[in-house]
Order: structure tokens, then sequence, then C-alpha cells
């Protein structure tokens, strides 16, 4: 109950960001002479926004399977979950300049790692929420075991060195590191299963 | 309870979804001489605002039928439940696109059929959703009966079929299939009484 | 709670529309010489801003005396509801065009009458709205009186007229009657006071 | 239970308010061939989003600190919020406009005053609802103490102060004004700990 509007207030952030992306999405008129063409030209604001999309929705699983264990929130979770959202509604700016630069040689490399140092920063500061339920006990519900907070805590960090590391390969390789990224928030909505939704109803 | 904040989350999207298609009906300023001509030259934004509007509302009034009879939700519904609202978020892109190419002969035709394959994606993900839940009874309420998931089953079913029949029009004349897309959505938004909202308060 | 996610849904609907609203206030950056100077000659895009948000602001907080005595939403309330929200997501369009042509001799009239229109189709839906509640007492709670369903109705209607009376004044002196509309949303905020809000918890 | 609609509403135009800032960050096409130096010259930008996402956040933590203490909200209390929804709704507005300024030496002081008049409504309409609050005890859940009240009344003041103080500094120093502003939100939303989040359930 007492976090009831902190999530109403995130879910709100959450769901506007994610249905923002695709403002970015945009035809130009003068290809209409040939529209299927054109909408083909168009796979990298299409990469920008699955990517965007699945990542806000994989940040928004995690942040409910965080949230439904909360008894309560204190100031600094507050703090930290506005953080949060502040580079998650930020995420739309450098996902809107990778659709724009990933054909442009002299640009994609800086577009790609920028938009995966945002990605980076929402895991960390996602992980640092976490962190800071873990290590006040007194915030969680009863029934929260020390096995699942220890097991949300890890599967939190892997995102991180994924970040990391498909953030580097875009100094070589900007347009594999794209596809990473969508890979990497593929693999986290999928891997939400078990751990993280509704365990306990099961 | 269990399943509130998907609930919530669905509906800050299907909110926002339904509210950005006003932001692609603009007159341009050039048009200001005549403006009570360049108002209802707008016909072609009017038509994508109005069908799209209603299909979004019509899939709200289904998503809001499923989801009143779970008792839960496993990640695979969350998945699929992500899958459709990221069809729904980008049904702008196309509405646009048809405003823009209905009265451009090259284009139109691409612009239509290219609508009616996002209809079709969205039918398809909810006919999916259902499909699921209807496979695992376990996710759904104790009162929910045989008769009532295979009544919305098939229900979701003839949607399908009419975007395929529609999108397949498009390549003949995409005017018609443009006003038959609309037709479903109402259609849709008409059949929703009864079966799908509220029968048991009743 | 049967009629809850409607709420939530219409909510969403309501906060998107009042929040997009900003999008159209601009100043173009050739004004940025004389800064206070271009501020000020926004005033109808401020006069637009304010009539529109403080219209759905008091079309929201009537929308709230009506869910909040509803039991159950039946499929007509439901019909109903989606085509008050679609005329309420479509006001940023002629609030954008008054915004834009009240400078303009030859469009001021079009664009004032549009929006009057506009306001005047909302104000029709909500009384239909109310309206079938009114005609159906099964779909409201046990302890509405007959009293509160006609002084709602009643209340209602005055809007109407209004309406009528400012779009007819729009065709002779469109300024006039701009400013009417800020009149009239502004007196039906102020006299959502007792009838409207909460008086049962008083 | 009473106020929760007005809580989903305010809840909804906070997370718009907050989502639809980044919108106003964009690198021009032409500066693509030096990526990130454009990047980094969208500093203005970054500290109009960041100042006026934080105040947004502090805004929405004191009203949460409200509306959790209310028991109902009465007519004027819905007026006064419609009101303070009203301001941070146009707060994008003199944010884009500081963030295009701020390298004008033309128009940066007017447009730093223009934000921070804003900021200072803002705070002014958050003190009125408080302060309506305050005289009217009934309105207040049975657990609230008068030095809870007096405490809230009294860390809602100096915001004004600091407000007026910064927006006259403007006028001598816009830029010092603006960051001036960011560090007003960020002390606010520190300051949140203790009096205004969660005291209760600690």
């Amino acid at each position: 109950m007492e976090t009831g509007r902190t999530e109403a207030f995130s879910d709100g952030v959450f769901a506007v960001a994610i249905t923002l992306l695709v403002l970015d999405i945009r035809v130009p008129l003068t290809a209409f002479d040939n529209l299927w063409r054109a909408i083909i030209d168009q796979w990298p604001a299409y990469l920008g926004y699955a990517t965007s999309f699945v990542t806000i929705g994989g940040i928004w699983l995690a942040h409910h399977g965080v949230f439904r264990r909360l008894q309560y929130a204190n100031s600094r979770v507050m703090q930290i979950n506005l953080l949060l959202l502040m580079a998650v509604t930020f995420l739309p700016f450098p996902t809107r300049l990778v659709a724009q630069a990933i054909q442009d040689e002299n640009a994609e490399r800086a577009a790609v790692i920028f938009y995966g140092l945002t990605l980076l920063a929402i895991s960390v500061l996602f992980s640092a929420l976490w962190g800071t339920v873990a290590r006040d006990r007194e915030l969680l519900k009863s029934g929260v075991t020390d096995e699942e907070v220890t097991a949300i805590l890890i599967s939190a960090s892997p995102n991180i060195g994924f970040y990391v590391g498909a953030t580097a390969v875009a100094i070589a390789a900007p347009r594999v590191a794209a596809f990473g990224y969508l890979a990497i928030a593929v693999v986290s909505v999928l891997r939400a299963r078990g751990d993280k939704v509704a365990p306990r109803a099961a």
C-alpha cells in the first residue's frame, strides 16, 4: 500500500517513455515515390525502437519484481528510483541518435557508444536500487528470503557486464554492438521468468 | 491484485498511444486562407485517427476482458503482453503513413497494406495472449467457465480473418480497405457487449 | 472495483491530453532578439492552453463525479465513454488552430467555430454518458438519490447551451467567443463544488 | 480511497510532464560530422532537462506527502490542485526557452527569469495547497499531528524564498541562476527524507 503511489508514478513514466519512442520513426514525404523501399530503409529506426522498447519493458518487469517485495519505500529508495526514472526517460534521445547515425560512418560510433552508456547507467541504477533494499531488510516484506534477495542481485549484475562489453565492442564495430543491445534486452525479458515474476502466486 | 501493476502499466501504454494520435493531425499555415476547406481536406488524417483510436479502444476493452479473468500472470503472459503493447505503440507510425499517403497514387497501396499488417499483428498477438491463458487454466480465476474461455477465443478469431481480408482488398482498392479497417474496429467495439464487459456484475 | 480499470484508463487519457497541450506553445528562434516581446506575443497560445486545460480539468472532475457513483459499467457506458475520450483527445488539434489563427483575419472565425463545435461535442457526449446512467439505475450504487441524479443532469445541460451560444457569437466576434470558452470552463470548474465532488464524505 | 482518483490523475500528469521533457533534446543532423562535440554542446538542454525533471520529481514527492495525509479532497483542494498541475505541465515551455536561449546574450536573461517565475508559481501553488488543508483539519486523516502540519508548511516556505532569490540573481547573472534552480530542486528532493516520505511506516 505504502508503495502504491510510487509504483503508479513509475508505471506512468515507463508507459509514457515506452510509447514516445514511436514518434521518432518517420518516412520523409520525398520518399513516397517508392514507399515500400522507404519503409524498409527505416530499419535503424525499428532497431532503435525495438531495443529501447524491450529494454524499458525488461526494466519495468524487474522494477515490478522489486516493488512487489517492498513493504515501504524510504527516502533513499525514492531518490534512487527517481534517478532510475530519469535515465529511462532520457533513453529516447540516444535512441534517436542511433537511428539517425547508424548509416553515417562519422557518427555511428559516437551514437552507439552514447546509447550503450545510457543503457549501462540504467542497469547500474537498477542494481543500486535493489542493493539499497538488500542492505536494509526492514524495507522488505516479511516473506522474502535471503535466497530471493541474492538471486535478484546476481541476476542484475550480469547485465552491467554485458553493457560494458557491448559498449566496448561499439568502439570497433558499432553495428554489432547495436544488435548486441537488443540481444541483451531480449534475454533480460526472457530471463525474467521464474525468479522475478509471480513466483509466489504459482 | 497480482495482475494489478501489469494492468496499470498496460492501461498507461494504451492511454498514451491513443492520445498521441492527434499529434499527426495538422493544417499547414499556408492553407489558412481558406481554413474550412483546409479542415475538410484533412479527412485522411481524421480517418486514420478514428480508425486507430477505435482499434486501440477495442483492444483495450478486450484486454480488460482478459485480465479481469486472470488470477495471476506468468512470465509467458507478461512477454506476450509486452509484444502486444509493442505492436499497439507502433500503430501511430503506419497511421501517419496512411494519412499522408492516401491522396498519393504511388504510395497509398503500400501505406494501407502496411497499416493492415500492423492491425493484423495486433489481432494475432491478442489471440496468442488469450490462447496462452486458455491452455493453462491455473492462470484463470476459479469462476471462469469453459464456455467463457471458448467464447472469447472464437470472438477473437474473426478479427484475424477480417484483417487478412481487408489487407488483401488493399492490394486492389486501398481506400476501400482503409474504411474497412474502421468498420472492423467499430464492429469490434460494438461486439464487446455482453461477452467481454462486466457480464458477471450484471 | 468493477469500474476501476475504466477509470484508470480514462484518467490516463485525460492526463496525457491535458499535458500534450504545452507542446504547441513555441517561440520561433527568429524572435529571440526581443524575447520578452516574443513571450507576450504568444498570448493566443496561452489562451488556447488555459481554455483546453481548464475544460479537460472540468470534464475530468465531472467524469470523476459520474464514476464514483457507478456500481459497474455496462457496454453502452463503455462505448459512450470511449467516444467522450475520443473527443477529448481530439481537442489539442482545434486548440492549436485557434492559437495559430486568432491573429489572422481570414482564419480566426473558422478556427474559433471549429473549436467551439469540439467543445460542444465533448459537452453533449458527457450529458449522453450521464443520461445513459440516469435511465438505468441498476448501474448506480445503492446510496445515490434521485435528487443527485437530476442535479447532475441539470448541471450538465447549461454547458451545452453555453457552448451553442458562444459558438454562435464566434460567427460575429471570434475573439469574444474564444474568451467565452475560457469563461465557461472556469465557471464549470468552480461550479463543481458541492454537487459533484466528495459531497458524501463531507 | 476518496482521494484515489485525484492522486491517479495527478500522478499521470506528473509522469507525462516529466517524460515529455526529453523531446526537446535534439542534435541537428548538420552536427553529425563531430557527434561527440555536438552531444557535449547540448549541455544547456541537459541542464534544463535535469532541473525540470528533479523539480517535478520533488513536487511529486511533496504532493504524495500531502495526499497520503488527506482523508478526502474538497472542491477548493481540487481546484488548487488543478492550478498546480497546470503550472507543472506548463514547465516544458520555459525549459525549452532556457535550453535554446542560454547561449544567446540577448535572450538568456529573459528566458531564465521567465523559467524562474514559473518555478516560483509552482512553489506558491504547492504552499497554497497545503495551506488550504492546514486551515481545514477535517480534510486530514485523524493521526496527523499539528507538528507534522507545521513542519510541512515550514519546509515548503523556504523554496518560495529560494526561487525569489534565484530569479533576482537571474537579472544580473542568468547562468548562475540557472544552476541555482537545479540546486534548489536537488536540495528539495534530498530534504524530502524524514518529514515527507513514509515517516509513519518507519
